[in-house]
């Protein structure tokens, strides 16, 4: 068999159909039965090979009550998110440290600057939900907690607990709740 | 007063706040009631200056029943829609001339790639609605119809009929219908 | 064999000459014998591979008396034209519904903004002749009549029959005369 | 007085010299007196304007013994660090959460990829300095303890807390510290 | 008066026509009674500002029998060729220091990748001339003798007689032949 | 054997560690006991294959009492330089044809624009290195006397000796010197 062509290290197909276009995978909302109490589908080159070269990819987003997507970075994206349920308490922090925060619902649009640290936190009474789209197809995330705290092998605890201005015990308390 | 300093050729604010990031524009449906049968809701740098360089925006389109967004590119954007409500029968022509059409529903996700001439048509018994994300803060449309039979000044009339194959005559009559 | 290194999906030569960087291809006017009366020749990544990933490509469009190159996009690249032979009618339309027209001649230059529908019509009394310059390797074209007329599979008559305002005999009548 | 010209938002100097690409800022150690001890001295477009529009930037990074530049990521440019004094433990974290860490030293070469978070820690016994070339003329910065802990105005406690997986009060006891 | 908004520095008009796409500079062959026997007419943002952001350029080049566009180098741009009339030695040297070079003739195509030191010559007996499109707006240039030999203030005389392998007053001899 | 994934022509490694990262080449001063009394150690994807589409790599020059790096361009780099050792007379070209230069020495810092012609010369009493940062992952060179007298195939002797107003002898006697 003849190799396949890569372009950008994803298969490039030769027989396309509009199913390459196409993605059903956002219709349901994700389980967010897990420490954080939400959950992303992503709609990227990973699961959606049809944006690959494309420059765009979306996600989902769902929120149990009082559930948040935790501080997080796209190393390759900006996000724009537009509210489908609920109502949430979004925010990121500029390289000058100043926090933009506002609290959005259904129908509302807020976007997230390229490699910025940003959150949604859920403080309504009922499960929230966006749309999110991303000019990139595969924008990547580094969930800052996770990063730091759970990460193989790990981030060396002294390390972190000089980053935090704590003990070493603090940090390894806490990584233990990661595991 | 000092000049504002621009980028892109839009105003750099000097004082920014959570709002500027922000954009309630696309809360509510658009009318429909349009030759078309649809409406684009637009949150792009021309309604919303806080994505400027931001490279993203977001549209929510609207259609009636039957109504349609019709043939139309973006010269600066790849598209990507998710259903928020209704079927809608999508698709996009290649430059090999090969038309890629799918039927979508609530939830579901199609892309559009940059620059080629696509489509939406509701053919359900009840009015959709989409969300669509951009890779640029300014995607640009050229509907097709519109483009072609109502620019200002006119394209010649010649130089449609000979495109289309049709008479002088049958051109007119058309762009009569675009006044 | 080993695997050919593959660039953008097209070959990545390991032995290369001049010849590469080399295209005789445009010397001779194409055969304007068709129904537009024009003809594109080009030297892109396709006919001229050692173009890729240089981001230029450059094509020979020949005219005959009354002949077009019909209104068309190109997804990928500015075009910059330059009359080699006869007079042009010219034009583009921007994403703001206006038309930029004017008569150019021998040795005059004239510029088309990516990805904006535009052509070139030959009013005068003898043959006309462009070379064009495009700020990429692969262009690509989309003939709008041919892309809404002939596109396998057809794009549905009602479609564009809303669009264009018309019946859907209409449609039909002059997808016919694209067959 | 005419307006200046812009580019990006920056003076476009209209009577440029050789001083205008040079820069003497790093020649000195900075004070690494603080309780990172250590301390990041840049050569980017906000100190040195002549590098705007050039895409790249410098900047000197000075530690104590037992100093580090704490986590932190850069939205806007891969970073490449050459050591010109003493021995750091140098990492950075992928999207896919594995940490690639290294003890590197004087002469010795490190990169760390566009918007990932790292770090570098001296665990030697004498003072180390690195000199760390950047794709971007403004790479921008977040340190991640002090993008969460000391924004202004601050990041929710509990936003934290439920992100860290501690109560309020661990949050608040850590924030006090970076005030 | 307001300010006039700029776009990468050059002005952004307000009230465009079809006229501000169209430039008639490159009708006439320039005057190649110079020491090179050649002359570069460029349509570029300098020349022809409706280019400004849309990436292309084009020049005319004419070369008297026995004329030349000495070794040079476009920093912003790749360029390919169109003969127009008679024929050129035309050839680039690759980072690899190996010279591709190509006898080129009416409505021949060549194409001097980005950076690369490049150079034609007119060896037939007849005047020639090309039409060049580049992939920038402003591509830049400089001629390698002109660069060295005929800077203000000048380059350093020994340090050319060092790189070339010469004395200085070699070098300052020639020097005498550019003012 | 699976062929390997390419990106950009280089390989794509798929079990990667923090080694891929790290570069030793850098710590000891390469040899200058050559015609320029210079040499480039270079930290790019040809002996660093690991910053492989980050967009950055490094070099070490280093400096005999009297050495140069010759004048040269990089085709696809700004270079930003910090001294780490003695005194070099520094300069770049425009394509304006002003030369700007500059006596720099240990810590401080000089940019090169992007493919302008550029050369650092040894003027002080003691060796001189520095480090150089660039904004690509293979800025490419071209040293100008090399690139013009030593080529294979060797550039025209009458191309060169028009080129720089001298005689073809003259032009034979310097390439003579660079066999």
């Amino acid at each position: 068999m003849a190799p396949a062509i890569k372009i950008n290290g994803f298969p490039c197909k030769a027989n396309i159909t509009a199913d390459d276009f196409f993605f059903a995978g956002l219709k349901k909302a994700g389980n967010t039965n897990n420490p954080a109490g939400s959950v992303v589908t992503a709609a990227n080159v990973q699961s959606f090979p049809g944006v690959n070269t494309l420059g765009v990819s979306m996600a989902r987003i769902d929120y149990a009550v009082g559930g948040q997507n935790p501080p997080h970075t796209h190393p390759r994206a900006t996000e724009i998110i537009f509210v489908t349920e609920g109502t949430l308490e979004v925010g990121f922090i500029t390289t000058a440290n100043k926090l933009f925060t506002k609290t959005v619902t259904v129908g509302e649009v807020f976007v997230f600057p390229r490699g910025l640290v940003h959150f949604q936190q859920n403080r309504g009474d009922c499960p929230a939900s966006v749309i999110a789209g991303f000019n990139s197809q595969l924008q990547g995330t580094q969930a800052i907690a996770t990063t730091l705290l759970a990460a193989t092998p790990p981030v060396p605890t002294d390390v972190l607990a000089k980053a935090f201005r704590v003990d070493n015990e603090d940090i390894d308390a806490v990584k233990a709740r990661f595991k």
